[in-house]
């Protein structure tokens, strides 16, 4: 696969979009704008590891693609401050070239304490941009607009270019009651759409949902029948980034009387962030610390906690496992759960619930009250932005496979021409101009695994190594033999990890090394030297002997030193 | 934990219960009765692993609490075929001292295959019982019932002992118009709640759900909507026990002109078997083979298949990625997935969706389209039989916690007196009477692994290493020394799996390797002899050179050789 090249026969009215991550995935969103030789990159965010990922702490888009550009990328524009969107950029910003950041305030923020931790902050250049405010970088100008979503201060882009206007939406719902009053900037979308718009890129999550999704607002009154009835005390779990979430637990907390223990790494992080950015308003004599809590009564008690999603070292895991110092649940208390069962963490979620009612607590969660919203547009939504906008052409963005497909025949039922809504993947280069579209040669793209302080280090190769260990244990064989006349100067031995409970002074293990034995009586002498082959031969035995008596396959190992 | 004792104690009026699986749990449902020395068994199910359960294939239930009283089994009685309920029979029927087995006609014929795999089917003896028929079996008297479910011929138990009556739901929902007719026997309910019930266990699945589950013709009817539409090749997957789901994919293929092909190994085993027993009825002329497939139009044929689960070795999942020898999708084809997304598999499903679309394919599932209901009773089918059933008191089964905690929730509404609803977990008996509930000292439970042959010889500590092995990889060291002098005779050489994509040759692990070096160097000589203390100080060694550089924790084994 190639990079992205410099092209001197782009025809300057012609405009390259480049996704390099989101597109066929959640997370990983990375999107690259290429006019008359300029780029502008559109978000670098990171996505949770999926089960066979095992042992990997995060993953970030490959942007090798981009190699040899870096000097050509005029910013990095973010349209909000989720992990999925900002999260990659500590771990990329050098191979970028260091390019300038360019989002809105809480947006930038949230940055900031991301690359303060990986001792960037000193050299990334971070402008502040407001809604309905324009920024020029190279030919792009890029003007904010104001977007609702599941964290405060999102921002969709219209992106005015020499080949015509760009509309990428961002992560963004339809919200006409939000929390903060500033609704998705639709009369924005609107004027745009009667000026002409070439190009629509738009969130597909939540295409899968019919109708609208609901208002912020609705959890804020769940909250408010709920607490009242709370006799014990109450447990908020939600993401930390939801400032607005936040907001409106805080005040039924303080609507019922309640004192607000903030808990969680992260959440005292995001929570200090967006107060004193102003975002989040909580007075400071309803926050309490851990050390008050003995001091108060617990139905005068809102602990704001992360956790939701079931993570094992998490607070609220150790605290529905009885398992730590200072909280603790008992009957009578209460637990919300205000957070989506996020894809691949629902048995943890699950078993999270049940321990918490082993504790004696009452839950509240999604699947059984309405104490969580999506952030993302559901069908309607989308119809409306589609009629408003009225692209030339579309690319679903932020979505699987199937979100994106599904979103542009949705695209073509609100009037796109078919030929012009287009499913793109990563690493799927699209010329957009005028006069049509015109599909180019895929480029290297992928996703590259964080493991530690490691970055790309651990690779399919070590993933197919761990599962295979995960799945079936290994097994060593270790023996030493003289080089010069075969004879065994010790073992065979074997040892076995993760295999059965058996250990190797075992009548099982034993058959085990007695067929091992036979293979080195049959073979080590025709095979003196040929270390390699005989190793070969005792794997082989041992391969046979666990299949043939227990049907498994575990790795097996040996050792063979020769002295 | 210790076994159930004999007890001559047990007043002759008492009855025990004691659960070995299925509460607090999804699957490896069992439950023991016993009165004046005889034990009953209800099902005798398995569970598919958990994330955590590496490289399981399947989880059956701990029966060591029943050590020393098979003689006092007088039998074992199926409420229905699914796995859950009857897959842990052929691993532990001799242990159970091979107990003559009761069920409907469908429910023994599924199990009888299974036997016959485990060459068990000769030594078994297994009586069909049909709805409204009574056994005695001991001081037992159990009367079948009809149950609606996901499964043809579903059964509940109305038991009855010298301390009164006990019902025992199984699985069930109050379909009002199954397709066989057969709706759940409320009359018979009816007439035991009027006569008196002592004790109600009954199914907790569908708790959290409100309403009434839909009735499993709405299914059929979304067949036959969708299927006139389609234009190509019709792929239906869906779970091979359900033989009513099957029946109305056929009748609706068959409606359309489509014939019928039937695909994946235990969709032809359980087709067979139904269609013996006269529960699956398909024209012999309707039914084609895969060599038929090239001779026939593909908008004239519709596949039933497994695979619905994503399974990454199903037939289903080879088609999603294109690479199945005989059978391939391409645009204009349709998916249906009439089938539940299980707990867990979320994931895999969503892989196998988006793949599907890749090939171009429409695809239907549970999510987006009604081709699937669920086969339990929601909150008020569940309160209906309460008000029918009034026992006196209430064992929620089937369940985890949570589930249970809720419905014992419920069954105080519904008037049973609140220390008369008791949610147990298993191994917990129970002692029921007219006098009152008492809880027992806690036996014996929990959950056996079945890795290949192999049964009960993995356990929680390979797991750990599996986990281990899974997260980090390992990293061996190897080294011959003089045992008497204490010279190198042989490394120390490292090699690692699953660890980093470098080799033993590379800078990094050249750096490790010296490390150790430093640590013979200063060690080895004061330890000599004491090869354990040395392996433990190569490990600590190694354990900080990785934690210092690239923060992860491999396996360490350390293959000291002393010569």
């Amino acid at each position: 696969m190639s990079t992205l090249a410099h092209s001197p026969e782009l025809h300057p009215d012609a405009l390259r979009i480049l996704p390099l991550g989101g597109l066929g995935e959640i997370g990983l969103n990375l999107m690259v704008l290429e006019c008359r030789g300029d780029l502008l990159l559109i978000d670098c965010g990171l996505m949770f590891p999926e089960a066979y990922m095992m042992g990997i702490d995060l993953v970030i888009p490959d942007v090798s693609a981009l190699a040899g550009r870096e000097a050509d990328i005029r910013g990095l524009v973010l349209t909000h401050g989720h992990e999925d969107h900002i999260g990659a950029i500590p771990f990329l910003y050098e191979t970028l070239g260091c390019p300038p950041i360019y989002g809105t305030a809480l947006t930038l923020g949230l940055l900031r304490g991301k690359l303060e931790e990986h001792k960037l902050a000193g050299r990334a250049r971070l402008e502040t941009v407001s809604p309905r405010q324009s920024v020029q970088l190279g030919v792009f100008a890029v003007e904010f607009y104001r977007a609702a979503h599941s964290i405060v201060d999102g921002a969709g882009l219209i992106i005015r270019t020499p080949a015509g206007t760009v509309i990428h939406t961002g992560d963004f719902k339809l919200d006409q009651t939000p929390v903060d009053g500033e609704p998705t900037d639709l009369p924005r979308l609107a004027q745009c759409g009667e000026e002409g718009v070439l190009l629509l890129l738009a969130d597909s999550t939540n295409i899968e949902k019919e109708g609208y999704t609901l208002s912020e607002r609705v959890v804020g009154e769940a909250f408010q029948q709920i607490l009242p009835q709370c006799s014990g005390l109450v447990m908020v779990a939600t993401f930390s980034s939801n400032i607005h979430r936040i907001q409106q637990v805080v005040d039924a907390a303080v609507d019922c009387g309640r004192s607000v223990l903030i808990n969680g790494r992260s959440m005292v992080t995001n929570t200090d962030i967006a107060r004193k950015l102003g975002y989040l308003n909580i007075p400071d004599s309803a926050l309490i610390e851990l050390r008050d809590l003995r001091d108060i009564p617990r139905d005068q008690v809102l602990v704001i906690t992360t956790g939701s999603q079931g993570e094992p070292l998490s607070a609220l895991a150790r605290i529905a496992m009885d398992d730590h110092k200072q909280l603790y649940l008992e009957p009578g208390d209460t637990v919300i759960l205000s957070s989506k069962f996020i894809p691949g963490n629902e048995k943890a979620i699950s078993d999270l619930i049940n321990h918490l009612y082993r504790r004696g607590a009452e839950v509240f969660y999604e699947t059984t009250s309405e104490v969580h919203v999506s952030g993302h547009a559901s069908q309607e939504e989308l119809k409306l932005v589609h009629s408003l906008v009225k692209p030339r052409y579309f690319v679903p963005v932020h979505g699987e496979y199937r979100h994106l497909v599904k979103h542009a025949q949705l695209a073509r039922r609100m009037g796109v021409a078919p030929e012009h809504a287009v499913v793109l993947e990563n690493g799927q280069p699209l010329l957009v101009s005028e006069n049509g579209l015109r599909l180019e040669e895929r480029l290297e793209s992928g996703r590259i695994f964080v493991d530690g302080k490691g970055v790309g280090d651990v690779g399919v190769m070590q993933l197919r190594d761990r599962s295979h260990l995960a799945n079936h244990g290994m097994v060593m064989v270790i023996l030493a033999m003289n080089q010069k006349t075969g004879e065994i100067l010790y073992g065979p031995e074997i040892h076995s990890k993760g295999f059965v409970t058996e250990d190797e002074s075992g009548e099982f293990m034993e058959l085990a090394r007695q067929a091992v034995c036979d293979t080195l009586a049959e073979h080590s002498l025709a095979m003196l030297g040929d270390w390699e082959e005989l190793r070969v031969e005792v794997r082989k035995t041992l391969r046979r002997f666990f299949n043939r008596t227990i049907e498994r396959r575990p790795m097996i190992l040996p050792v063979i030193l020769e002295l």
